[in-house]
């Protein structure tokens, strides 16, 4: 039998991640490569404890069948969370619970995005959200990542010549690959040319509540009077990850669509998990923890960066970030950078290329991400030695 | 802002049978429009204790993110344990754990169907299957339902009608509306059907476990020996449905397109859940617990029948079921159909209209769908009565 593929999937290919965990899952490796939050950021005895009165008390409550929409008092209590402290989420928005974040970039597009229409994306961005904006065979458009997020000017003339472009996608907070945090007068400026050139914003926010240092800088969703932001939350970074539960605080007539496209994606998110997640934000002490998680983060990024100036200068340059999971390093214009990544692995540390971020793979590209929250210290020293040792030779 | 949705979803809406859970949500209606599984049938005790073990010994195991494919342990016991008892699954096959038994038909729709192109699927058939078909912008083409399957004579004709039909999709036992089971002979037609017009088969089977009287017939996945055959199990009916731990055995070339459309998608199934799952069937007496869902589900269908023959005839008619939960109830040509049920519902009593599972909503039917597993018994016999008086009347 010759299989014939739809047209939105036939050139899709497995992530170019993927095919770097296949180097990393060799444990002589030392995978800077991933994106896992530390083994000691979970609140394993909390779930324990929560898991164990629920199965207890109300089994059937947590393995029957649930709504679409999620756990009511999850939901509740996740507008009032976003509402008093990150004022985001108003009378005119409503509250998705979803199976991780992915699954939020995949029922916007799916409902939002005719096939041929184009995505706007920061470039470079997370490799997961492109790959399912293709996989409705959407068209990326990318904007130049600054220090201080897309280049505003850049963003204008992609949005003259795209009139069917749909979505602008943002990660505003620690940006995946690149750590660059967007400024105030940057969020500011986009909301303003969204709402000028009537095209949405998908932000997505996953590391939004691990800051290490500045200030918190309002959401995007939080200036939002037109209803042209769709907000994306997740548990992954700050509960756990393999429970696959995110959130997502949408204008009603998007959250209705989204609920229904939901509705034939999976039916609802594990339900188990999210009564968990919910009685760990309400019965805990969730700031405490959230502490928890940012002093475990500042200082292994602190190391990290001190690492990075120890053994990585001159050859390799990288921003210094203020929050999330990962830091952008960038070699000489004229070093070859996949081949400096094949060496890299070749001396058994693993590292992203950073062409697999952009929203064209072939694109010349100098950098390549570093993730420091899922190595241990020693890992991370021990990595860290051997790239710049060969960025130097 | 007027909001664009995409044109595969600007038609769609909520599923009916959502509609009518409105209604049923009111305490005082009895509800025998559900599928849940019954309170009855959960193995609760075994799940706490599975939960608190892994949870105590290697919780980062199961919190922690995991892979696209599945949990591997339970990917391998799922793969012997088909192989054994179901002879289904072969060395060109390949098995992906999905969230649910719905992300299966939303994958394999996504990865093999066109905007435009047809799947022809049994009339009447499950309407969260045809939802997610349509939400890719599927043209559905409908096969009556006889009492021993879909029509094979006008399946050939709709092959031949439609030469861009990319899938045919059946639950071949105990039917989700209709009760019925496909016989072999049509089992063995349907699949030399597929064969000669070079059309792919959705094989979905969440409730093939749940037999209450005659012979197991061999899944259609188990003649596979071209390669055309995509199945479905879950364990939605059989450990939890809140959960959302389902199956799907393609062959590798599909297989490795869902894991990709899946990555896209929500990334992995909730590694936690898939976790208890294999530990559930293996280190437990799964066929005992099946023995026993079986033993509660006869009951419950039997005293169902019982009660449509008592109180329901002659004015409403149905098919005798093997297993499965659902009873498919036949109302005389000359009773509006959608005012019976409307009426039922003002006498507090839910079930569902047979039109919401045809392909085109608006044909004329004449049928509903009760289901017997999640009501109990007393009031089963309150709802039933009510609904033969309203029929005889």
């Amino acid at each position: 039998m010759e299989y014939k593929f739809s047209d939105r999937v036939s050139n899709l290919k497995p992530s170019a991640i993927r095919e770097i965990f296949k180097y990393a899952a060799d444990p002589a490796v030392i995978s800077l490569s991933a994106g896992n939050p530390s083994p000691d950021a979970f609140p394993a005895k909390e779930i324990a404890e929560i898991s164990a009165r629920v199965l207890a008390e109300n089994p059937i409550s947590v393995l029957q069948y649930s709504v679409t929409e999620g756990y009511t008092p999850l939901r509740n209590h996740l507008k009032e969370y976003m509402k008093k402290n990150h004022d985001t989420g108003n009378e005119n928005d409503d509250i998705l619970i979803t199976t991780g974040a992915q699954q939020i970039m995949d029922l916007c597009t799916k409902a939002l995005v005719n096939e041929g229409e184009v995505v706007i994306c920061e470039a470079p961005s997370f490799i997961g959200s492109l790959n399912t904006f293709r996989s409705y065979n959407a068209k990326l458009v990318g904007v130049t990542v600054e220090s201080d997020g897309m280049n505003m000017d850049e963003l204008e003339e992609k949005l003259k010549q795209n009139p069917n472009a749909k979505l602008i996608y943002t990660i505003p907070n620690f940006q995946n690959p690149s750590g660059v945090t967007m400024s105030l007068a940057k969020r500011k400026k986009l909301y303003t040319l969204a709402k000028q050139y009537g095209v949405l914003i998908l932000e997505d926010n996953p590391y939004g509540d691990l800051r290490y240092s500045g200030e918190y800088l309002p959401t995007i969703k939080s200036m939002d009077t037109d209803g042209i932001v769709i907000y994306a939350g997740s548990f992954s970074k700050v509960i756990s990850p393999g429970m696959r539960v995110a959130y997502t605080i949408a204008p009603k007539p998007i959250f209705q669509k989204l609920v229904v496209c939901k509705q034939g994606n999976d039916v609802h998110t594990n339900i188990w998990s999210q009564v968990v997640c919910d009685e760990f934000i309400t019965k805990y002490d969730f700031n405490a923890h959230l502490d928890k998680l940012r002093a475990i983060y500042t200082k292994k990024a602190s190391f990290c960066m001190e690492l990075l100036d120890r053994y990585c200068a001159p050859a390799i340059t990288y921003n210094r970030i203020d929050g999330g999971l990962f830091i952008w390093c960038d070699l000489p214009q004229d070093v070859d950078m996949p081949a400096f990544c094949k060496e890299a692995v070749l001396n058994k540390v693993c590292v992203v290329p950073g062409n697999a971020f952009l929203t064209d793979e072939t694109e010349e590209c100098h950098s390549f991400r570093i993730n420091f929250s899922t190595p241990t210290d020693e890992q991370l020293e021990k990595g860290i030695k051997i790239l710049g040792d060969l960025a130097n030779k």
